[in-house]
């Protein structure tokens, strides 16, 4: 990802972070996570983060998706002595759509990003309005995109070691690498 | 705590998570927490909040504190495996002082709650506006104040096992007991 795309991404984040009343300190501001998984194609599959702590008990991040933007299918598999992460997906604004292993929708309300269809392989459908939360077991696939206004979702957790996350397509690099514009 | 005053509490709760931006479920806004401590004082020493998740791995809650209104001085002791409760609060909206072990403040900016003055014996200040947080070790004594304008403050922990908090104020009772109205 270009030093360009990163800085947009960040503000557009902070924007929608800020209109939704949720404050952050200058620093995180400056420092929110752009994930584009190595795609290059950070509004169709991407997520911004914002990790408020992470310690090795409990982890609590706020996830800023932009209007239809999709965190890709993954697992959090066992790291050690950790059963894997678990986590709570709490909506805060806008919309979510999560699926997880489980019975498939008839006609799911996400858009799978075009060229990646094989990668999306769970569809049991949880629709997360403002208020709404759902928590997601250790070792269960999952994916999420927002709806058309984006969405701001908090996650409450076990430990994140993201380092170890199972992506079902192999061309995903979880750890981002950046580089100056030309 | 008389069930007319807790429906009252639960409302005034509601209504600062409303102007603050936060959505609750309609479940979640009739089951506010409202913490009375046993001293029939809500408003002086007192503490409203939700917990959205509380598993065997972590737990997130929001606090509401009415204006200079006091959750009082305690702990989370080991239980069992558990080393204590490690917490993360977050201040979302308004301002919160809270006081951990550690030097202590020449001058205060809360008021201790009169009749009170024994039970609060940690003075180490740390003020929150929103998007600061702090972190408490496990076992570290704390008690903490909103401000003039109350505040509204995440909590991200460890498990949460309330009951077995240990109070400086002998007179506390954690879990409340609701008599109804005569």
């Amino acid at each position: 990802m270009k030093r360009s795309e990163l800085g947009k991404a960040q503000e557009r984040a902070a924007a929608m972070l800020k209109s939704s009343g949720i404050a952050l300190t200058k620093e995180e501001q400056e420092h929110i996570e752009v994930a584009g998984f190595g795609l290059g194609e950070l509004d169709i599959q991407g997520l911004e983060l914002i990790t408020y702590v992470n310690n090795d008990r409990y982890c609590a991040k706020e996830l800023v998706l932009f209007p239809r933007q999709t965190c890709p299918e993954h697992i959090h598999p066992p790291v050690g002595d950790d059963p894997g992460k678990m986590e709570t997906f709490r909506c805060r604004s806008g919309k979510v759509f999560l699926y997880v292993e489980g019975a498939a929708a008839a006609n799911i309300q996400s858009t799978i990003p075009p060229g990646s269809e094989p990668y999306y392989t769970v569809f049991h459908e949880i629709e997360l309005l403002p208020g709404e939360q759902y928590t997601i077991d250790p070792g269960t696939k999952h994916w999420f995109q927002a709806g058309d206004l984006g969405a701001i979702v908090s996650e409450f957790s076990s430990t994140s070691r993201d380092e170890y996350d199972i992506f079902t397509d192999p061309r995903i690099e979880r750890i981002p690498i950046v580089t100056e514009d030309e």
